[in-house]
């Protein structure tokens, strides 16, 4: 199975599909083709959107969608499912409000599921990422789902993260507040009609200008806060002024703050990607050799513990390697 | 810094108070004492809870410590927080739910804060589950917000796991039907005085029958579904008696099905520890060489796209060890 770099760079639909297939499939090939895909990169805008199930990203990605349309520019969408490590299957179940858009040629979507023990989730999404801008779409939104770490780690690649809020989620707000809202650039309260918005948008409003928000702490970028009801499309063109005040202030002559934000950026790729093969290559090989179940064995009949198991494994690699 | 064995495994709060910090913080000298810790675990029965955010997770986690508490057991309780890279903060917030316990010598609360770029999530909560057990608890709830891979870890590390829904949290159940329900032993709908509460238990139920939730696909149990009112305590006996269900069928002759996903946790918890001294030796070792940046300066001016930085990174460290 392979792919033609000419035909990715010159946007054809299927051999883009084939490609993040194989991504998503982690076929070995497909490292061949990123690696010759990089230096096309660069150009794309990166939009994340991010936020608790039920808050309406779908809805709000499918009218910045429009949004980005309607100035006669091109979009990919990612969306980045949590999907079931066992079976493998992505929920499509919201994919279905975008369909509008899936006879537009100036828009691909697709759903990227999060696989595997060894993490695979932001490596995978990054070859996606680097083959749709390669492939030359002007706008990239990766939407993600949740809370946890993934989202983070999403919010590292983007240029811009969107986190969407909407009131009524339980302790939603006071979830985020800790973790995620920090790597928030604009922050919507979507489905503003509904009773204890103004209190949400207040209280962002507030953690904003405590500074509470430190956007990864390497900017000077302060956060801003829109609200939304996207199922009636309102506030989505105040969404999306927020996002040009935003782009262009990446692209002023880039501050120290924000080099250092994308040094950050390329390190953590970096240190995902020797873990990712280190993890495949070694581990396989230890695998392939029965000696991990070995270890596994003594570890259930208490003959070692984890920790001095883990310390002879790696012990052992580096004597044989 | 140290820690005492003995007054761990004799249950000093201070001891094991201070050892769990020394986990959460990654100090160098917790895996010494885990590991003397190990051969005292096993004892313990470990209960899972998770679900999204507004479920009412800590609400039930509290009326299930009061239903340990009256049969004279003790229990000790691991609130796993996502919380910021950046801060290190843990969120407090429904904690506070369970203060009525804070006096009481059977009952040991501790929130664990999920650390660093490494995935020192699973690890951390592995080794604070290896303490509360080595100091005698009898039971161990361990509580996670969300539908991510760090749920689905400590579902694998639980002997049984409760998933904790609520009607009307949006896409809720649909986000949960390919992901974390088939990590479930035993499903709550609670809140079930709402609106769908009705609808979301048969759906539930309808799914369960269907074998959609397959318990990592190792096991013959067949998850069960209780109905809960957690903040007028209905329900609550239900769920006890969904345990104790669950507990005599694990306490049976073990099934081949049992001991395969015993197998499976073990391993994973070493794959775990594999990568994460991995990242923390060798990783750091060359940051400290300052090669690490080296190469992210030359992916920044694309002299090198991040693959290959990966592959002779890995290929240097065989070299040199």
């Amino acid at each position: 199975m392979s792919v033609s770099i000419d035909k990715i760079l010159a946007g054809d639909v299927q051999a883009v599909s084939r490609l993040i297939r194989m991504i998503d499939d982690n076929h070995p090939a497909a490292v061949m083709i990123l690696k010759q895909l990089f230096p096309h990169t660069g150009r794309a805008v990166i939009i994340g959107l991010t936020g608790p199930p039920g808050a309406g990203k779908s809805t709000l990605t499918n009218q910045l969608i429009r949004s980005i349309r309607k100035q006669q520019k091109t979009v990919g969408v990612l969306a980045v499912d949590p999907s079931s490590p066992f079976t493998g299957g992505a929920i499509l179940g919201d994919r279905i409000r975008m369909q509008e858009h899936f006879n537009d040629e100036g828009v691909f979507i697709r759903s990227m599921a999060s696989r595997g023990e060894f993490g695979g989730i932001t490596s995978a999404t990054r070859g996606a990422l680097t083959v749709l801008d390669a492939m030359g779409k002007d706008y990239i939104l990766v939407e993600t789902v949740g809370v946890g770490q993934d989202e983070i780690d999403i919010a590292r690649v983007a240029n811009t993260t969107v986190i969407v809020l909407a009131p009524g989620l339980g302790d939603t707000i006071q979830t985020l507040k800790a973790g995620i809202l920090e790597v928030g650039d604009i922050l919507v309260v979507n489905k503003a009609d509904k009773p204890d918005a103004n209190v949400a948008i207040a209280e962002l409003k507030a953690m904003v200008a405590l500074g509470i928000s430190t956007n990864l702490g390497t900017e000077d970028w302060q956060p801003m806060v829109v609200s939304a009801i996207a199922n009636s499309s309102q506030g989505i063109s105040e969404l999306w002024s927020a996002i040009e005040t935003r782009l262009a202030y990446l692209s002023r002559e880039p501050s120290p703050h924000y080099k250092k934000r994308r040094f950050y950026f390329h390190k953590l790729e970096l240190v995902d990607l020797v873990k990712k093969q280190f993890m495949e290559n070694i581990l396989k090989d230890l695998n392939q050799k029965g000696r991990l179940d070995d270890y596994v064995n003594a570890i259930i009949k208490k003959e070692i513990d984890p920790y001095t198991a883990s310390e002879q494994i790696l012990a052992n690699l580096s004597k044989e390697s």
